[in-house]
């Protein structure tokens, strides 16, 4: 790809609007030349073709579905500059600038997610510069931010799917972005980059749609499922699944399972922060000394942070989207999913890439160890790879938290 | 104390029985001398005192209780020889030999009951030696194991106590078996033994009854409540108050709240070994594919272990004593508990003891830090204290399942 020459003319930022928001505070202020993206809008695609349906791993098809992503930055002319981001768990397309609506959610839209969840790394003048690429992100097929999933509703039978929804896994979430990238023209993508989960479906793009990508960003992640994410994941469907207004994810329209939403939010939650980020954080938190349900008395402000964590939740988030998105964590399989009968074969095909791998050293949800195991079979590969670890006491959520950390390496790696 | 000549005569143990069992498998043939316990029976002590009631830490009182516990070895005449046992989170009185039955626990003494949990640990030749000490291991009062609890009956009302159980506070628990100790006219301990929250117990004995110990010996445990065990263990009690079948406390004689307890055991119970030993003890493990409530399907064995272990568990423990424990674990002040104005103060009482204090490398749950921060105030106080990190790769849980990594150093503790 031949990076254009910078362009300062607002025109170029593709939703920068009459809107004179700044990002403010703390993730914005480590590059002088950087701005914010200022108000964007969440865009649907509408797949609706009977003969080329999405063929789901599980079993089963999808004709009629949406996709609500967004796009910072302008693509170019050959459509070669486009990074493909992807979010989180419980993220949601809107990475950068500020989105204060995005219609049909049924009030999940709170204001937690108004700012994009990577608003200091995309931008003018950002680690993923949006005066020199087109970043794409877009909610997960089954997610509850736009794009079809168990609180949609079915054309077919327009009632909501519920627990009727199909059973996902990684590779799905995949192939339908790699038809919204399709129906927008783009063929290869100049960079996939993704945290946690997100760098999940990273290495599926390398792995599944080699020739459809240049440079992948893994931040985070690992080649498989942890014995420890596998617990605490199962733990956390049985905390919804086992509330009484879950019924069997029938429950729209009703009282919602937000107790046990909220317990698993809780259950993840301690795993994305460190603990002593978590005795910081808990500091000054106004205690709410009886939560609801017994006689138990809260007596510590870490009880009350995380209590409010899963408080502030439920407010936000689908617990059957949820589910969905957690039973494809559990059951991910990379080699399988890439259509490779192992590993090895699997990261052969990744040869013409380029890899920069993060670790965040405090991570509890994918500890250092994981990225190793998949450097190692870069290396393997003979894949070009930079493995990069950073500091930091803010735990898996670093890489929301700290730009500093990634800045420069993202940038050399998305620029060269 | 002076130690008596070691004398071979059955007679000499409490509690030979004519059984002739002998300890099995992996915890017992460190040492070629030592001997199982053989047969046990756990005994009653009665307290009914108007006059001189139990005074709990905040608030009420129990005048008509009852302790349970088990003695193993003889008393010397002088009733030096005692060493008090403490059992953790959801262990018993049963600590050495086979003890089949135990009246009254509805259902409860399931055969996970039925060898001691220190059977590799306490009996003729053993680390705590039954043919020199006479060891004593109470049921914590709150119980379910044969000590006053949730589900006794309240002798005032003659209904179960359930919810309106008294709240307790491990002071209490302490408090409790100094009154027993009192009652077998047993002034001063040799020792005090304990791991994890048992371990608790043995510092507040140290501290609060500082006059009535020799040897102190905390195992896996620390002098607060981590911010990690405070998060896992509010997860617990929301996990078990938001069954619907929970119902505040008042389930007796209903459906009780398995489906909470059980996801309370695992949320705890993956700290307890380490991660390395889960994949291990996993392997192999029966599938059961699709647990109740809901549509998701394990596919992983650690899935399958983890949830047998909350199904396991539910049969032979009661919801309200776990609250009440984890309750008194969420609120341990061991200063204020110890009726110190600080943890300085509470620890200065204890330059005429011996510490011996127990880290194990792989522990998640009591880390080696937390027993690093009792070293340190030992130290200033200038308390004699021996500090063991041993090497395990069972994480929490190897104070229970490696004798042979402990004997050596209680040996020496407690001959000296």
């Amino acid at each position: 790809m031949v990076i254009p020459p910078l362009r300062r003319d607002a025109d170029f930022f593709w939703h920068s609007g009459g809107d004179d928001y700044t990002a403010a505070g703390c993730i914005s202020d480590f590059q002088a030349n950087m701005r914010s993206i200022g108000k964007v809008e969440t865009r649907f695609y509408e797949f609706n073709d009977r003969k080329d349906p999405l063929h789901l791993r599980v079993g089963g098809e999808l004709d009629r579905y949406t996709l609500a992503y967004e796009m910072y930055g302008r693509m170019n002319s050959d459509k070669s500059n486009v990074i493909l981001l992807f979010h989180a768990m419980t993220g949601s397309q809107h990475a950068a600038g500020l989105n204060p609506d995005v219609p049909g959610l049924d009030g999940r839209w709170t204001e937690e997610n108004h700012r994009g969840w990577w608003d200091g790394f995309v931008g003018p003048g950002k680690p993923l510069d949006t005066r020199i690429f087109c970043v794409i992100c877009v909610n997960y097929l089954g997610g509850c931010y736009g794009s079809t999933g168990p609180a949609s509703i079915n054309p077919r039978t327009r009632k909501v799917w519920g627990p009727s929804f199909p059973v996902l896994r990684m590779s799905d979430i995949v192939d339908s972005q790699m038809r919204l990238l399709d129906a927008l023209g783009v063929h290869r993508v100049h960079a996939v980059v993704g945290g946690s989960i997100g760098g999940y479906l990273c290495l599926l793009v390398a792995t599944r749609y080699p020739d459809r990508v240049r440079t992948v960003i893994p931040i985070g992640t690992g080649p498989e499922t942890t014995i420890y994410n596998r617990i605490i994941n199962f733990e956390q469907v049985t905390a919804i699944e086992a509330d009484p207004h879950f019924k069997g994810g029938a429950y729209y329209g009703k009282a919602r399972p937000d107790t046990g939403l909220a317990l698993a939010r809780r259950i993840a939650h301690k795993t994305f922060v460190s603990l002593e980020m978590l005795r910081e954080r808990a500091r000054g938190e106004v205690m709410n000394h009886k939560p609801p349900h017994g006689w138990y008395e809260m007596n510590h402000p870490v009880e009350s942070y995380m209590f409010y964590q899963g408080v502030k939740f439920v407010k936000r988030f689908d617990a059957n989207s949820y589910l969905r998105i957690l039973d494809a964590w559990q059951w991910f399989d990379l080699a399988a999913e890439a259509g490779a009968s192992n590993l090895n074969e699997a990261f052969d095909r990744c040869r013409s890439h380029q890899f920069l791998v993060f670790s965040i050293d405090s991570d509890l949800s994918f500890p250092p160890v994981e990225q190793e195991k998949l450097i190692k079979l870069l290396k393997r590969a003979r894949v070009p790879a930079i493995w990069i670890t950073v500091h930091s006491d803010k735990g898996h959520d670093a890489f929301l938290l700290e730009p500093k950390l990634f800045a420069p390496y993202l940038q050399q790696a998305l620029q060269h």
